[in-house]
Order: structure tokens, then C-alpha cells, then sequence
């Protein structure tokens, strides 16, 4: 058998920024901009408060810095930070074949490490592409199995693209490579069992910082397994039921998983996503009120109760695993931002009255991306919306102006309009950027 | 179902000292000697060198002795790397139910804790037999089905002992420690891929680390699912494929694991110890040389060939998986210490040229601790021992001598002899100690 590892890491340390076709180094951009002003607009979560004041009495040097917030960081602290905020509203980017969030480990563990040393915005961004593509290579290998079992894919993965793309910038040779995704993987952890809690989000910022710290251990040739993917007490065989090693090692530059990267317009499980999508449609379309409906029923890709089927949930982290409530605010706000998965908006009463009137039906021949939606209005009539594909979908990817408007929804309540309208900017010229860090440093806010 | 974890967390949380009897408390004093000894005899090796170089730039204040060594880093970069150097010589003890090896990751979270806030060496100690309770009742669920799998034991239970024992000394409530649970479980993780690699001291140095971390976040009310046990998506299902929670939930404050803990008297995986014995026995009985011997044939437990199966080491830390390599060592040196599994050793033409002449044969009909020994001879003799129990089982244990001889062994070459004697003296006297961070004082060498 192919040395799968070792193939893999041959080709990170190989591999030319300049092969990297112009679609995927803008879908990059894109990615690490939508990141951004995830990060950002976490940053003043309660997970991030209370994450920041238990590591900071054991946090080293001034040397990295917590989007969005004054406070800065030794590196490794900074990823896990940054981790958590670009998380925690479940609002970042997806990789719809695995549901891997793929920004999140990759891009806090790499701007940490961009702020010890400079590194240009060009070698940033190729760095994120390759430990993009290792994360989803390996998910796209062990998908759905892995996640079935209930693995969060985006911390089990994650923890291996945040090594690869620091190991990258560090360049670590082939065999200090195989040592960083070995290291990686022997901390590859996290439950879904956790979803709707804080330790969700602490998934991606722990192999963010797990991985950022395996090629430092690397560089220094800390040893592991030179097999950690494929050996039979390996990642794919120890943490999954099944596994295509095909899927890391076939066609390695040739295609580019962020191609397929995705953005959510709405601040909850992607799964949802098609549900408020038609609900919206028909709220705007029939100017809908919670008073007129007797009833709303959906039907949807088994996944979503699966997945999303919390009945009462009693925090807003909850709130973005209800299929319920995620309908009942598309209603009553024509929306689904953070705002409508506070605590306080799971807790309305107008809200819950409304949750109550949902009912969910699964059907195997409804997609992903899918969904039937019928509200029974109390005057008789009877509306229907079949969403083939929601926004934020591959077949109806979030528009440069509609990534803007989020990232300004997102970074203007932390940052204001000006240092905002600044750090998007800066995001969109990455690749011109002769120190990346300066994205950081525009992500602070003023005084 | 019963609540698995809260059931747990209640029994760490509301324990009391006083009812511990003293024969547990006596057994937790030797395993704290035996991890103290083992900590600062591997506080030199590579490994320790290597993470602490790739932690030191990250790492917080002045808070925390590394056992062994002048440098001093926060308390949980402190838990890592006395982690480590616990297990690096692969010297620590051995709950033989589990093979888990039980101190490591909890003693090197509460020391470094112990050095942050005052703590009495009695209540060290209680927080310490608490800690192993947890990790063991947790192993005692899913042993052996978990281990079969391919996950190395002693991190992925460790990582709750350590919590369990943290949170404890930090006064957790009982949705607290709950949550600590949740969050140390969250990342239990940890390959036997990596055996035979600088990894595996990883894993106990990691589960301390995270574990203690877990204890802190939860302190601040980090929240994590309640049932990260039990759940169907939490550790016991996604981690093994067989579970039984009577193990975790029944008895507990009646019998107490710590009892079960057994010593190496041989620096090597715990299943080459009655093959040692018995090589060295016939050694010492004839006088037996290299040069003599024609052959040695081992009739063994099948999990010898299965964990110690490496016919041809090329590292030290490959021969402690190495039953060839010991048996050779065992008849030319008469010992098994760690200079017997340096590089150096395992590269010995003298060594090779025996090692090359062990056969191994598994039996069904030998158990883990038992082994048949039989020695051609060039002038036709054939020697044959049969050991029932290995030294260092159960059956037969360390005496409190021989693990005072084999802390000297450990600690002189790193401390000197008084130095020694004052730390030695120390553990055995943990409970009477006002400020158990003196033992951390103490362990550190002068100038």
C-alpha cells in the first residue's frame, strides 16, 4: 500500500504557490476574510471570556493577538482563542461534502504564527489552501463513518490542517512533516456529543493550538508513527468504520477542496439553512406574522433532526441545534443572525409560542440543501416553499457583497464602521500583503 | 440509566479522606514514590529536551518545577513535561486490569497545581487516589475492546483522573466537575501507533496537561454536555465498541483501584517483565554468558507478541517494545534498567547477535504475568524456568526496599545521593507534609 502520510506530507512541503489556480486562491481569500469577521465578531462570546480568563494566569509573552479584543497572547494561546471566537456562532465557513468548518484550526494557528515571524500575505494564503485541503482530504477519506460514530469532524480534521499549514511557513522538511500530522493526530479528539455547549467551539480552537504546536514539536524532531493516517491503529482506522485512502492521496495539486468551500448567510447549523431559508421567502412574500399561523411544517433531509432536532432549547448555543426555533425567528425577524440566537430570543415567549406550532417530518428524498415548507395560516389558506437549494449553498454561493455585508454585520458591533470597512479591505488584498500580520493588527480594536 | 458521569462527579467531589483505609493510603504513597522516582529519572531524556524547547517559548510564569530539572514554566506547560518524563523510561506503574499506568497523568497535574496554592500533602495524596479511581473505573468500562482498537489507555482515561483529581483541589461543585469531565473527555485522545515514539510519553504528559486544564475552565463555568460517559455519542460509545458503567458507578468509596497498583522492578512494557525474570534467573543460577547459548525459545501470553513484538529495534525506546531485545539484554547484563533500552544498547553487535537467536511462540494457555523460559545450550543442555508470576505483579510486589533501590537508581544519577535520600524521604512522608509543593522543592537539583 501507498505510504499515505508520507505522500501527503511530501506534497505540503513541495507544493509551488504559483501552481495554485486563480479560482482557488480567490475562494482562499474569500474564506479567510468570512473567518475573519467570524473571529471578530465571537470575540466577546461568554466561551471566549471565560476560556481567556482560565488560560491567561498560565499564558506566555505578548505575542499574539484575540481578534476583536485588546488583550494579546502567547502564540500557541492566541490559536485556541482565536479558535473558539471564529466558532462559537457556528456562523463560519463549511466544506459541505464532511461539514468540516475548514477556516477555523487553519487560520488562527497560522496568524498566530505569522505575528512570531513575518510572513508575506501570498505565503499565508497558500499555507491556508494546503492545510485546507489536508483537513478535507482526510475527512473527505473518512466521511461520514467517522462523523457517524460521533466524531466532530472539524476538530479530528482540523487538528491535522492547522499542523500542515504551520508546518508549511515553518518549513519543516518531509520527514519533520510526517512527525507534525503524527503528533497531530494522536490529539485528534472531540465529541459531537458536545454540540450545544461551549466545548463546540473549543473543538476547532484546540486543533488550532494542537496543531500549531505539533510543527513546532516537529521542527525540532519530537518523533511519532510515520503512519499516524494509515496504519492499522492509525486516525482512519482507530477512529473511523471505513476509509478511502484514495481520497488523500489522488490527484494532490491537482484539485483544491477550498473550491468547494461554503458561507453561511445565517448564524446556526448548516443543515437548517434551507428551512429559514423558505421560511423567510414566504414571510417577505405574504407579509407573514406569528399571529396569523396555526402551524408551520417542514419537510426535510433526515440529517436535520438528526442533527438540529432540539425541541425546547434554553440557550441560544441550543438554539443553533433547533430546527424549531430557527423557523420561528425566521418568521418573527425575516432573519437569522447571532441576535436571533441569544439567550434571550430562545427564551421569548413570542418566539416559543411560535417554536411550538413547528413540526418536522424527515424524508430520504429530500437533499442537504433542501426543503419543503407548509404554514397553515389561521384564516384557511395553506403556503408552500420547496427550496431546491439554500443560500449559502454550492449552487447559490454568498456573493462578494453578501460576504461584505456579513462580515460588517459581524466586525461593526466590535470594531466600529471605519476600522471595520479597514480590516475587510486588508482581507480582500491579502495576496499583496508583504506582512500578514497586519491583518491582525487592524482586527484590534482602538483604545 | 443511571447518570454515569454525575454519579462520578458527585463521588470525586463529596469524598471524604477519613474513610479511606490505610492499606489504600499506604499503596497511593508507594505509587507517588514510584511516579516521583521515575519523574526525575526521565527528566534528561531527548524527549524532555525536545518538548521543552518547542513549549519554552510559549509558556507562562515562574510557576511550576519540572522534576529533575533547573527550569521552571507554568503550571500547565509544568503538567506536560513532568508527564513525559513520568513515562519516558516506560518505569511507571502498571494497573494490570487496564495496563493503564495510572500516576503519570494525574500527579502531574496536581503537583504542578500544588505549587499554584497551598495544598496539605494529605490532601494531595486524597486527590491523587481520587484521580486514579476515576481514570481506572473509566478503563475498567471498556477494557479491553477500547485498548483493542488502537487507543493508548493511559491518555485517553488519564485525561479524566487528572481532571477528576484537579477539580477536586480546586473545590468544584458538582455541575463543575461535571463539566470538567466533559471537557477532559472531549479530548481524550492518544494512538498505540505511536508506541516505540517520543508520542507515547506524550499522552500522559498531554492528559495532565489537559486535564488540569479542563479543571480550571470548569471552575469558570465552561460548560460541556452532562453525560460525556454515558451519552450515546460521548467517550464509552464513540471510543469502544463494548462498555459496561456498573464498572464507574458501583462501590465507589468501598473498594479503591490505587490498591490494585503494581511497580516495574524492568524499564519495558509491563507483558516483557516474567520473561525478563526468568532469563535472568537461569542467568544467575548457571552463570550463563552469550556465547554459550544456542537458542531461547519463550512460550508467551499472546498480547507479548501482539504489544512487544519488535524483532529488530533500532531506537532505545523501541526495545522496551522489544521481548527479543530484553530477553538478550536480561542474560548479558542480568538487569533490564534503562541503560539496558538506550540506542546504544539496542545497537550492541553482542546484543543483536543474542537477540537474533530468541524465538517466541504465543499460547492461549499462558497468562499475562506468566511465561516458560527454555535455554539451549551449545554443549546440549537445555535450561527451562517457568515463572508463575512475574516479580512485580500482584502476586508478587515490589517490596517498599525495592522501590526505595529503584528511586536511587532513578534519582541519584540526576539529584546525587542526599539530595536523594531528602526527596525519597519526603514521599514516604507525604501525608504529614503542611505544603506538599516541598516535594516539588525538593526535586529540584542544586546549582
Amino acid at each position: 500500500m501507498i505510504d499515505v502520510t508520507a505522500t501527503l506530507a511530501r506534497y505540503v512541503v513541495s507544493a509551488s504557490a504559483d501552481s495554485v489556480p486563480g479560482n482557488v486562491r480567490r475562494e482562499a481569500v474569500r474564506s479567510f476574510l468570512n473567518w475573519t469577521g467570524c473571529a471578530v465578531g465571537g470575540s466577546q462570546h461568554a466561551s471566549v471570556d471565560i476560556a481567556l480568563a482560565a488560560v491567561s494566569p498560565f499564558a506566555g509573552r505578548d505575542q499574539a493577538s484575540i481578534l476583536g479584543r485588546g488583550e494579546r497572547l502567547d502564540a500557541l494561546n492566541a490559536a485556541l482563542l482565536n479558535g473558539i471566537a471564529s466558532h462559537v456562532f457556528d456562523f463560519d465557513d463549511t466544506h459541505l461534502r464532511t461539514i468540516i468548518h475548514p477556516a477555523g484550526p487553519v487560520a488562527s494557528a497560522i496568524l498566530s504564527l505569522a505575528q512570531l515571524r513575518p510572513v508575506s500575505g501570498r505565503d499565508l494564503l497558500h499555507a491556508f489552501i494546503l492545510g485546507v485541503e489536508v483537513e478535507c482530504r482526510i475527512g473527505n477519506a473518512v466521511y461520514p463513518a467517522h462523523y457517524d460514530i460521533g466524531w466532530h469532524i472539524t476538530g479530528t480534521a482540523g487538528v491535522f490542517g492547522a499542523a500542515a499549514a504551520a508546518g508549511r511557513l515553518l518549513g519543516l522538511t518531509e520527514q519533520q512533516m510526517i512527525w507534525a500530522l503524527g503528533i497531530a493526530g494522536t490529539q485528534s479528539s472531540g465529541f459531537r456529543e458536545m454540540f450545544g455547549t461551549m466545548c463546540k467551539s473549543f473543538h476547532p480552537g484546540r486543533a488550532a493550538q494542537n496543531g500549531l504546536l505539533s510543527a513546532f514539536m516537529a521542527q525540532r524532531d519530537f518523533t511519532s508513527s510515520n503512519r499516524v493516517l494509515e496504519a492499522p491503529r492509525g486516525f482512519a482506522h482507530v477512529m473511523s468504520t471505513e476509509r478511502n485512502f484514495d481520497e488523500i492521496t489522488k490527484g494532490l495539486g491537482e484539485s483544491f477542496e477550498i473550491a468547494l468551500n461554503t458561507y453561511k448567510p445565517f448564524a446556526c447549523g448548516i443543515v437548517i439553512h434551507p428551512i429559514i431559508d423558505g421560511c423567510v421567502q414566504l414571510r417577505n412574500e405574504f407579509g407573514l406574522t406569528a399571529a396569523q399561523i396555526e402551524g408551520i411544517e417542514l419537510e426535510v433531509d433526515p440529517l436535520v433532526l438528526e442533527l438540529t432536532g432540539k425541541k425546547t432549547p434554553t440557550v441560544g448555543l441550543e438554539g443553533k441545534f433547533s430546527v424549531y426555533h430557527s423557523a420561528a425567528v425566521a418568521i418573527i425577524e425575516g432573519r437569522a443572525g447571532e441576535e436571533e440566537y441569544s439567550d434571550a430570543s430562545v427564551r421569548d415567549p413570542e418566539v416559543i409560542a411560535l417554536r411550538d406550532r413547528v413540526s418536522a417530518a424527515a424524508s430520504q428524498s429530500v437533499a442537504e440543501d433542501e426543503c419543503h415548507v407548509t404554514i397553515r395560516l389561521k384564516d384557511g389558506r395553506v403556503l408552500r416553499k420547496h427550496v431546491e437549494h439554500a443560500i449559502g449553498s454550492l449552487a447559490r454561493p454568498m456573493t462578494d457583497d453578501d460576504l461584505n455585508a456579513k462580515f460588517g454585520g459581524l466586525a461593526e458591533p466590535v470594531l466600529g464602521a471605519t476600522a471595520t470597512a479597514r480590516l475587510r479591505d486588508l482581507c480582500w488584498e491579502i495576496e499583496t500583503l508583504e506582512d500578514a500580520a497586519a491583518i491582525a493588527r487592524a482586527a484590534t480594536p482602538v483604545g
